[in-house]
């Protein structure tokens, strides 16, 4: 079993693109993370790409072939969709197929197109990542799932809006200094309280933007590293997916992920790691109250104890784990089939040293990336370390 | 590396079943898939599922959880979609998987539900497997593209609409007493050649029907198989992706199919077997032409021999090369995410002798699966062997 390295990262703005094609992003991310690694572009021997509603917004299926041909290499490509943790789970098998000798040299990454839809017809494309018989129909939207989820936490362990609005505030100011991020501006707290209410408890600020963009990551054996003399740096040196119910009614607690907790569990222990070595994290906030689900899930804080943790400033760039550095889905955007490996690629500037906030972690040596889909009916855990 | 055997395999009817939804479809398949490999549910670690057009049949996405739910496993589960070889790739993921010693127990399966839409609809619902950009908007549909495929190879091998007549012809005779099939019943060239004009040269009956069902398999490990005494004699032994340009107009030659062509000669070589090796073979013929093309690719016929191979009954039933017996895409049906586990599932059954056909192949010892996505933008291909 060989090692595996992040060789390359690229990734494009995150925002509102609504004229770019999904094609024409990925050409852009997918170029630069391969100019980025230094890899001869006929060495990728495969493209694993997550996309999450090609079919609604472009009217395009089939998008491995084209996500090949945008980055220009003729090699087999598949598409994979697993809602908001499309690249996640995309990125998780080029890890396993690279760690098990299958390439040497492989691309994941992602893309979605959002904003060329109407709201209204966004929101609708979004709620295909839950259940259309149980939840959908009833009128579900992922604002009201993760309200649902939210008032359950508060209720089994109290939390105010406000504690919610801390994560907002953090990360907005993390997101400052990130040219890629979609809003590259502070807020504070009482324009986070004040902000109109989407599905209460959640109010327009507990929520990530619709986003359009797109991410990849360049991934390469360590001895392929060595032979071409690449500056890969960073090593994924644990994978895990989990997987739980779709329906929130199904759930036995919605105030906790366990399909997280599993796959956290099996990536420090395919790392060797447990959360106390964790030096940064991106996680999946794709709500305020997603990123305190998330804090637990990953072992970083007790039950109950997430909530509160951006306002203590134990997760803020000067805390003891700073999360979201990259500004999270909240600040930096969530162009849902980016996500994933864009999470990978922040955390890899940020272990190696060139990320405009690797000055708040100048000794991480282990970053932890949390990728969730829909209401964490399923999710994907990767741990990178530095290498060398 | 362990080696991977074929525990189990299920079906359901393939057919017009518009009422059952995916997940009951994959209930049913991936349900008699574990019952025939004889494994305990608690011990399926993963799910591999293919589905192609759920986000527009049934407002859909974020199935991997759903199919794990159907099937009443607690497992991490993803979509995999590559159009009409969605549940190829997702075998193919999960062939390394269980090789690599990822996993012991995994399922790979896949469904379409599709006759709930309209003729039009389902047209325009397929067509997301071209090119939206550069064929679909130029109105290219999947006859249209195979139409324009069969032009070019009778102009340069030469071929009949008759030659394609007796592919059908063969199929449809396969089909008789395959129970899972949607048209169990005999046609006659005459028939075929009378049929409605769809896309010159292609008929009605040079075309696959539009179909709902669901297929699985059930894949473990050789160590897993001794352990538990399972009956699983059949091992797939090989296992090949080719990719190529997304639309037509970006090809060399489109009477080739040169992805299908890579992924045959990885399949081969990983196996250690040479087309003159394979004694039966269940290749994607979505169109007629698209099975010539496909015994081509496979190093089954030279170039521009293919198209007469049913014709001279090399390809039938009583032929050295049976092709299709479980009745192929054209009389079995065709319902997208699920062919390509389907054509597993039938060849497991066709090796282990408890397929209707068997009596036709009582010697046959290597079966190849082809299985293609859109105009051949992505194929798969694996090889099968008894094993014991």
């Amino acid at each position: 079993m060989t090692k595996v390295r992040v060789a390359g990262a690229g990734m494009t703005e995150f925002g509102s693109l609504p004229e770019r094609t999904s094609r024409d992003l990925f050409a852009e991310a997918g170029r630069a993370a391969v100019e980025d690694a230094g890899v001869a572009r006929e060495d990728v021997e495969g493209v694993y790409y997550g996309n999450f509603m090609g079919e609604l917004s472009e009217h395009q299926g089939h998008q491995g072939p084209l996500a090949a041909e945008a980055l220009g290499v003729q090699a087999p490509a598949t598409r994979y969709e697993s809602a908001c943790a499309s690249s996640g789970v995309a990125l998780r098998q080029a890890v396993r197929d690279v760690r098990n000798g299958e390439a040497d040299v492989l691309v994941a990454g992602g893309t979605e197109r959002m904003t060329n839809l109407s709201t209204a017809e966004s929101t609708e494309a979004l709620a295909i990542a839950a259940d259309e018989l149980y939840e959908v129909r009833a009128g579900v939207t992922f604002p009201g799932a993760y309200a649902m989820m939210a008032t359950a936490y508060f209720e089994q362990f109290g939390g105010t809006r406000e504690d919610l609005a801390h994560v907002a505030v953090k990360n907005h100011a993390n997101a400052v200094g990130n040219d890629r991020a979609q809003y590259q501006r502070e807020i504070t707290v009482a324009e986070a309280l004040d902000s109109p209410a989407v599905a209460d408890p959640l109010h327009l600020y507990d929520a990530c933007p619709v986003t359009d963009g797109a991410s990849a990551v360049v991934l390469v054996s360590e001895d392929y590293a060595e032979t071409n003399d690449l500056d890969a740096g960073v090593a994924i040196t644990g994978t895990g997916q989990g997987g739980d119910r779709m329906a929130l009614q199904d759930r036995e607690n919605v105030a906790t992920s366990p399909a997280a907790t599993e796959a956290a569990e099996e990536a420090y222990a395919d790392a060797g790691v447990t959360p106390d070595d964790v030096d940064v994290a991106e996680v999946h906030d794709c709500f305020t109250i997603a990123e305190v689900l998330a804090l637990e899930s990953l072992g970083f804080f007790e039950q109950g104890e997430g909530v509160t943790a951006a306002r203590d400033g134990k997760t803020t760039r000067d805390g003891d784990l700073p999360v979201n550095l990259s500004g999270g889905l909240k600040a930096k955007g969530h162009p849902v089939g980016a996500t994933g490996t864009s999470q990978v690629a922040e955390l890899t500037k940020l272990l190696r040293g060139d990320h405009v906030n690797s000055e708040h972690v100048p000794d991480a040596r282990v970053g932890v990336a949390h990728n969730a889909g829909g209401t964490v009916a399923s999710a994907v855990v990767h741990v990178l370390e530095v290498a060398e």
